[in-house]
């Protein structure tokens, strides 16, 4: 145990696994106290996420290029499908549809203005030109808009009831991983030399054994799964008691914890000046999610959802994810950045947030 | 009649044109067999556009620079206006309206990504840089938006009667003809060099003596009419027995046939790591779609239809066309190419033919 | 008061000085002749922002780098400004949200458009690869956002009254004036020398005395204010005759005419062969209007409107706002110009004024 007691030693951030034994105890003695309940899972899961991520790199370092690869690229948003999981059981489905928006919205717009905040604070001008990276802007664009193209072009009121919307989900689910499949194919193998892993050169401290690592992913795994829980099941009552929406707290709060882990490294990188690095983690992980993670969460609400769940998206976060992608995009393709873009990218994160919260699209009807 | 025999002979698509009597036969013997002609009537299709393009390029090829470039130019797209003028005397609007929105979502999204696909299957990455193609881009973003914006912009419902929209369309039409006509000016005379001919280069087998050239582009003109007509009158009912929509057939299977002759052209070109030519037939074709058949049509129907045709789109055509277009402009604008690129262009085509045919739009009042 | 009158001798459309004693007398003798003093108010607006313009630039010249380029920035729109003011204090909100939105437009496709088509018609093709340019390009792109996402985002039908349009717009402004904030610093102050501040170099005929130049500054901003005010109150009743709704007078003709000392310099730059100049203004200016003019008015309204504004725009102007924003970063992103994308720019604008023409969003209700 000791390379991970000397992790959390080392990582303030891991300091705060202590809320983890507190929220379980807190919830067992007062299961009522839904806000309180709310606030420490919420803190509980950042160091979880945090410790998922770092395991999950060190079994990918162990297992050779092409099997870590496969690893790292599907469990690298495990966090945020164990959270959504666990709102699928509840039938909490606008929560895990704001929180698959949410998380293309934070990756793109948050997490990717503050690295260029961060590292232009530290440098004057940064430029990243790697070509691998303009492909990434593309894949991503890409894998939103195949995400999204139902949303956008179906008109909703033409549903003959939900067996359509859901017959569409189903076939777009399948469709989605097919090409994330391919994706892995193309990254991973017949042009992993675009991708070049030096992204997660550093990213931790490395040198774990694979027994721990594996063990550590299997007990924190299950204990995301378990704090999951108390989060959904107190969102609620806390989202009424402090005035926050099961969209806002999806889209914002959701995406910002499970994020929080790739989010360190990404800051990290950006002020190291190795921005090349802060973007592809960005688009990545923003891909990643619109191409695996809603997906499969479609698939798995037919196991353990109260009833299948459709990817019909409320217009709103359409527009927002769209905004963010493009946005996105538009900035990475010129390969230079200095603080005020990334400044300008926050704004428009807080102005969706302030909105989201202001006008919550709870309302609709057909979610 | 040598060369075109031979050309018959050499090309195996063009073995194809036995369908052409089989249908005129199949109409005069079983006319109430709809599913039948539709089926044959798209067989017939297929080669007489290649015949039809062919026989283009052998005209233009022989009448100089200035006027070959002039006919390339307006008669690249007969096919698709001759099925249109037809759909536009039976009062088929829906299906008129679906073939231009799918003839420019065809030939920038699947005419592209097939290009993509299977150039990247041979070759590991494809650069294409030439600045000319970054015009194309600009020009074909510009074309789409000039025909797309009265319907985006306007909200449906204030239009008083459906005079209003008749004269929108109407002035529409009048202000993208000239800008065709003035893209003429630029392509053909005060720019000609950043469009250098290349891409008909190759094209065909050349050399037909301007007699046949003309000969075979009137009579094949004529078999297309014809063709189309039955086309055109058998497609409601085959629909219905197929479970397919106008919209589906308009967007997909016209946009698809249409296209045919220049998909072959320009996939022929991406596997021989030219992909600049083939990058340039789409667009190009893509932007004459926009900028002249589409004007062309709303002109013709105050001569041929029952009563003029307006230019507004349903609201999922508009949302296609536009997020083919910004795809199709982003991706090209990098300059670089792998297969995957290809494969996710496909993957979003495929998606709105999914999106289509369950969700047809059909029962719009305003169309 | 020399140079001051050799200016007006030297240039024709200051001539048109003459017609601000006319209008103010007509006003007075005729006061219901409201067509006429429309007119003549458009007419009398064009050199009084011409002289303000250079006025502005006088002051700034003489005050240094900093100081200079803080009074270029804020009293760059001062003529839309004061006429939305005036719109302000009158009520009609339909005409300062379409002043707002169509300054943005016109800017970014009819300044831009004739500025490439001014300068194509003489330099066979324009380069213009100013690194600071494409940056501009991502702040407007980034600053239209900001103004136009909670339009875009938040469905209007579930804004409880119209007091939470109210709070988000109000919080919306402050957010946009501390963005704008925000850039002031980045551009005058960290990141200037990507800003060199050619652009103002040749614009005026320089040397005027400082006393001479505020004192213009003072005696047009009070005459503009004035002639303002007759505008406004003649462009209800002279739409109603010469069939313009107040959507398109502001759309249209008061962003022209507002702009018109800005695009008498950035024309003459482009025929120079000085298109990152022609560029540089088009862009700042519709930046400027989406993080200042805007939030400035609503802060404004409280103050001066009979009720505050908000800042949600009619579903139209959101759509032409970010298609004009988006093509003109996606154009100027490709750094090369020829006539004919001028041309295309200028089709684009003349298509969204015959569609405001013809069908005005004046019905809509939440106006």
């Amino acid at each position: 145990m000791n390379p991970l007691l000397k992790e959390i030693r080392s990582s303030p951030l891991l300091w705060m696994l202590i809320f983890v034994p507190v929220v379980l105890v807190v919830e067992h003695a007062v299961p009522s106290a839904h806000t309180a309940l709310f606030v420490l899972a919420v803190l509980a899961i950042v160091p979880l996420a945090a410790l998922l991520s770092h395991a999950t790199e060190s079994v990918a370092e162990r297992t050779g290029d092409a099997i870590g690869g496969l690893l790292n690229a599907t469990l690298g948003n495990l966090t945020e499908l164990i959270i959504a999981v666990a709102a699928l059981q509840a039938g909490e489905y606008m929560l895990v549809k704001a929180s698959i928006a949410g998380a293309i919205v934070t990756n793109s717009l948050f997490m990717l203005g503050m690295s260029f905040l961060l590292g232009g604070l530290r440098h004057h001008v940064q430029d990243y030109n790697r070509a691998g990276g303009r492909l990434s802007a593309s894949l991503l664009l890409m894998a939103t808009i195949a995400l999204l193209a139902p949303a956008a072009v179906a008109d909703l009121d033409l549903l003959k009831g939900e067996a359509m919307a859901r017959n569409l989900s189903a076939g777009l689910a399948v469709l989605l991983i097919c090409a994330y499949a391919l994706s892995l194919l193309f990254s991973l193998k017949t042009h992993k030399e675009l991708f070049a892993s030096e992204e997660h050169g550093d990213a931790g401290g490395g040198g774990w054994p694979i027994g721990l690592a594996i063990g550590t992913l299997l007990v924190v795994t299950v204990l995301v799964a378990l704090v999951s829980e108390i989060f959904v099941s107190s969102v609620q009552k806390a989202g009424e008691t402090l005035g926050l929406s099961p969209a806002f707290v999806g889209f914002i709060i959701v995406a910002l914890v499970g994020a929080a882990a790739e989010m360190a490294v990404a800051f990290s990188a950006a002020r190291k000046n190795r921005l090349d690095m802060s973007v592809s983690i960005a688009l990545g992980s923003a891909s990643q999610i619109a191409l695996f993670v809603a997906p499969v969460l479609v698939l798995l609400s037919y196991a353990v959802g109260p009833k299948p769940m459709d990817l019909q998206f409320w217009p709103g976060a359409v527009t927002m994810v769209m905004i963010a992608t493009v946005t996105c995009c538009f900035i990475t393709n010129g390969g230079r950045s200095a603080w005020f873009v990334g400044a300008l990218l926050l704004f428009i994160y807080v102005i969706f947030a302030m909105t989201l919260y202001m006008v919550p699209p709870g309302s609709h009807a057909q979610i």
